[in-house]
């Protein structure tokens, strides 16, 4: 194919140079990847910067096995070239993928499954905000949490990109949403997105906000990326057969927590990562997406909450954003 | 009916006469229950004596709305009157029945759905070991939890009743199945009926052997009565994909896990106690236990573990003898 004649044998790519603060993310010349069966090559667009980004620059996350050692779990482009077996796409389709990895850089390669497409109306930057978040919401809300129509969905860490995303899926689904979030102008912002109820943390008591929004009853479903002394406090925030469920452990991992609690309301806490499972899974969580959410994106009853937009060699800008917690929504490198 | 003549307006019970040890269990004349519709009045031949019927006559474990203030979760007997809209049974059936409380007594009353037929050639007392055992690991190992043909259960107190329940049923389903207990004489046991692994506790380390057993893939599904730190061993003897299913906290309610722990090996750590469940929730779990463990329970393939049987009266040796946690098995009171 024409397009495919136009693949260069090297592009740039942000590196995590050694473990450390942002500045040890450098750009750098890397060999363009070469998509293997079942595989496209992305040109990247654009790609989203994340949380565990932040924790494998650290050198607190490593990559999987068979991953790129480039940080960057989601992007979008244009497919660039095919590998063998390839049916769904075509060179010069706009898509978005969730990658093991491998973000940060002008191409990117990843299974043609874990890839959807650009939404009607999107632009790159927008599309590239949308796989890590939606992938994980709809697993862990929806599919792990088994939120339903009428059920309320206490969300924490409500202006992150999980954040964001949870209370306008939620919302768009049908439940009651509650989220934390730690500022009056954070609170304002997840309201607008469709929330019910916003309690600022750092001024008010999630439990007692909870209970008092549901009249006693408590949250179904729980989403929670803090870990640390909310563990306790989900338990009582939950609700009869409420579902817990944790995507992080932001706030510490080791807790301690009353389980006659978990046992006397019949809870169940759980949690995953997404990075580690395999291409078959997210497939699935992808084909998910596509049929009850994409839909939505197209109509804009659902969109990601952009935050800023840097350069991918401004990366260390952009993870010295993230960590200031200052943004509201997704913050994306564009790649051009 | 010539038997409904028969019933006394008194009878004989044992009740907890002030919050205490197990003298303060004391034999009094009550009322004979009346039956409400749906109900049937048992005539009480054998009563279950169980951990939490301990916690009751300590001042722990107070009975649910509407539950007798008497102790005792389980009977066996032959049904004496019937109320209102009472179809499936007759006067003179030979039944066990799951009750919310009432059991320590020479009759009791209970749901109709929540009582079984008494298995051919049972006895008894036999069948007054089975319903809060039988309820209890159903719903919890296979309802709850999961269990399948081929998966690894590791149950801890494998010589009390409800361990020597799991272990039997857990092995008839097809389950390989570790279990804990705390001598070798009590292990001994746990192996002969039908355990492929039993841990002495006060020897080895739990998690070490659960690894070494299954191959360093873990427990699918863990039985607990235990919490305090064996929560955090739990999560530590779990597979991938693992449940943990919490039924009572003997060992502390209050305990510190590793929750990141929970979160990447993907485990739901769930609960339930068995009381304060609707009758239609309890409806249920007999019509499964009717059709999936009656019959095996019929060809002798799976018995209750008696462990000693004392005269109704007596309740207060049967307490010392639980709490002496020397037993193996199932503690009745006969009530002649």
């Amino acid at each position: 194919m024409a397009n495919k004649a136009a693949i260069p044998d090297k592009m740039t790519a942000v590196a995590i140079s050694t473990p450390g603060g942002p500045l040890v993310l450098k750009a750098e010349r890397r060999d363009v990847p070469k998509p293997e069966a079942g595989e496209i090559l992305i040109r990247v667009k654009a790609a989203g910067v994340n949380r565990p980004d932040v924790q494998q620059r650290k050198g607190a996350y490593p990559p999987p096995p068979g991953a790129s050692d480039l940080p960057g779990l989601e992007v979008a482009g244009e497919v660039a070239a095919l590998g063998e077996g390839v049916t769904r796409w075509r060179v010069g389709d706009r898509v978005c993928a969730l990658t093991p990895g491998g973000g940060y850089a002008e191409y990117a390669k990843v299974h043609e499954t874990n890839t959807l497409p650009v939404p009607a109306g999107f632009t790159f930057s927008e599309a590239a905000a949308l796989p890590e978040t939606f992938f994980t919401v709809w697993h862990n809300v929806f599919e792990r949490g088994g939120l339903k129509a009428g059920e309320t969905l206490l969300v924490h860490g409500g202006s992150s990109g999980i954040g964001t995303t949870a209370i306008q899926l939620a919302s768009a689904f049908g439940a009651y949403v509650i989220t934390t979030a730690g500022s009056a102008e954070k609170c304002e912002a997840c309201l607008k997105l469709g929330a019910d109820r916003a309690v600022n943390y750092r001024e008010e008591d999630f439990v007692e906000a909870v209970k008092e929004a549901t009249e006693g009853r408590g949250a179904n479903v729980i989403l929670d990326m803090v870990g640390g002394d909310y563990v306790a406090r989900n338990y009582s925030a939950a609700a009869v057969e409420g579902r817990i469920v944790q995507i992080a452990t932001q706030g510490g991992a080791v807790a301690s927590a009353d389980f006659s609690k978990l046992m006397v309301k019949r809870l169940t806490h759980t949690g995953s990562t997404m990075r580690p499972r395999p291409i078959e899974v997210k497939a699935q969580i992808a084909a998910g997406l596509e049929a009850q959410v994409w839909p939505l994106l197209a109509s804009r009853r659902v969109a990601p909450v952009m935050d800023m937009i840097f350069p991918l060699t401004d990366a260390w800008r952009a993870h010295e954003r993230m960590e200031e917690g200052e943004h509201i929504g997704k913050i994306v490198l564009d790649v051009g």
